[in-house]
């Protein structure tokens, strides 16, 4: 299957249906009280996502027989995601008014309903896997670890630290890895461990799926840089060169933009191997990893 | 067992010896990269709190035998409450210099740290408490729940988002009432919840310990409602009459003191009622539960 084939299309189309079907389900209605705050998470949830990690983990459960729906573990993790947007574009962080095409969160509301909105999501997300999975508990406590892990102090929110302290200090290729590997790949990595922990599969696919989402999401965040230099503000939905005028470090202001895409391309070349080594359902896993690296053209 | 009995005494200071051993131990070391986010939640964590809910926890813990080890569900208690706190204080909320005597998490960093370091320490609360207790899955997403459910947007989030529109609308009884319900006695009830899932409780145990922190949980904002007016800045630790100042909504504002008294007494002789139908090794529970309304005197 290729990532830009008709068949391709119909699937990522199907998965996204349902995975906007799911976030509605799984997550409080916007009347609940406080409706203030239960819209601003709606908002946000809501905002116009790619919906990459939940596709992904759609696409890692897809491997292997299963009877367990993954919606929930994708729900939970976009509502992770969209908490860590919703305290990244708040004023004592980047200070975004748009993200996506639309007012960000603090702007639609206001600063307090952000940061209530983003740690309510947080919390929904840990709090769903525990509620959803309930009757296989054993599957339940991985999912919780999973997204935890790489949730915490020493992944997504110490990638973010870096990311910040970047800003005021030198823009070294070693914490640059320590970014990449924190802020973006540890979430892409869970999406795709979660999606194999929901399934029947073989002893050790959990330590492959890991190095995939590894490769996956350093990828991911080199193209993420590229298109921030290359694109124009209509193409990524924000504000464009945010990042070289925040001084924050990216893989092209260290290493130029040719050898930014040689890198993407080693990277997606290695996660594909994986997941042919990984075997299983993989058409559409392979195809989704290629398609991530194909934003650029 | 009274509460101001020497035996009452030494007890509770086993238990906070205890605990703040295990803050130590079940959260990452302070020279973990980022150091600085490390730090910071750490210095939240020893700002001095009276370790109430964790305390609970193993009050609850020590009603019926077991072999599981209470002290991370309790560390978990204190991360998430400390998470709220480092929140509240921040600048868009109640914009706090000094809580327990201490500069607030913001002021002693800077608004973004201090914002990293609360998303952390919710992550981590509800990581610790699947780490810790993976070889009892069930039991582990019973606590993840409890947890997740009394932190979340319909309870402590909930009543907090209230807590700011009642500064800017209407001081309804109504309002009061879910503001005590979910800000304070939701996390005070899970203390109570946690503690007995970790036991081999008879059924129903869990119900009656929801109960009990209910009405426990009520006396306790009631009473903080009233030191606050009551005390001297000394006491509390932080300044008082804000809530007056605020125009928050307190019970002594819509009911006056003698009857605010009243009301946290009540409550208190329920929640002790309570706990002697629960049965069990329940002295150092009821003590507890007295005690904590006479923090008046």
């Amino acid at each position: 299957m290729r990532h830009d084939s008709p068949e391709f299309k119909v699937r990522m189309n199907d998965h996204i249906a349902a995975i906007e079907a799911a976030i509605h389900q799984h997550t409080p209605a916007p009347d609940t009280r406080p409706a203030i705050l239960h819209q601003a998470m709606r908002y946000s949830l809501q905002a116009g996502g790619k919906r990459l990690r939940p596709v992904l983990c759609l696409a890692a459960h897809a491997l292997f027989p299963s009877t367990l729906d993954p919606l929930p573990a994708a729900v939970a993790l976009e509502c992770l995601h969209t908490y860590s947007l919703i305290h990244d574009d708040l004023p004592c962080m980047d200070n975004s008014d748009l993200r996506r095409g639309h007012l960000t969160c603090h702007k639609q509301f206001d600063d307090a309903t952000a940061l209530l909105a983003g740690d309510a999501l947080l919390t929904h997300a840990l709090w769903l896997l525990a509620e959803a999975y309930q009757d296989v508990p054993a599957v339940a406590v991985g999912l919780v670890r999973d997204l935890g892990d790489a949730a915490g102090s020493k992944k997504l929110i110490g990638g973010q630290v870096e990311d910040i302290i970047g800003e005021r200090g030198a823009a070294t290729l070693e914490r640059l890895d320590f970014i990449h590997h924190n802020k973006t790949a540890a979430l892409i990595t869970a999406s795709i461990t979660m999606g194999v922990r929901l399934t029947n599969a073989p002893a050790g696919a959990v330590e492959k799926a890991r190095e995939i989402g590894l490769n996956a999401g350093l990828a991911f965040q080199v193209i993420d840089d590229i298109l921030d230099v290359t694109s124009d503000a209509t193409t990524m939905g924000k504000p464009v060169n945010v990042d070289a005028d925040n001084k924050k470090i990216t893989y092209p202001r260290l290493h130029g933009i040719e050898a930014s895409r040689a890198k993407a391309h080693e990277l997606t070349a290695t996660a594909v191997r994986l997941c042919e080594e990984l075997g299983g359902q993989n058409e559409f896993l392979v195809a989704l990893v290629r398609g991530m690296e194909h934003r650029i053209h």
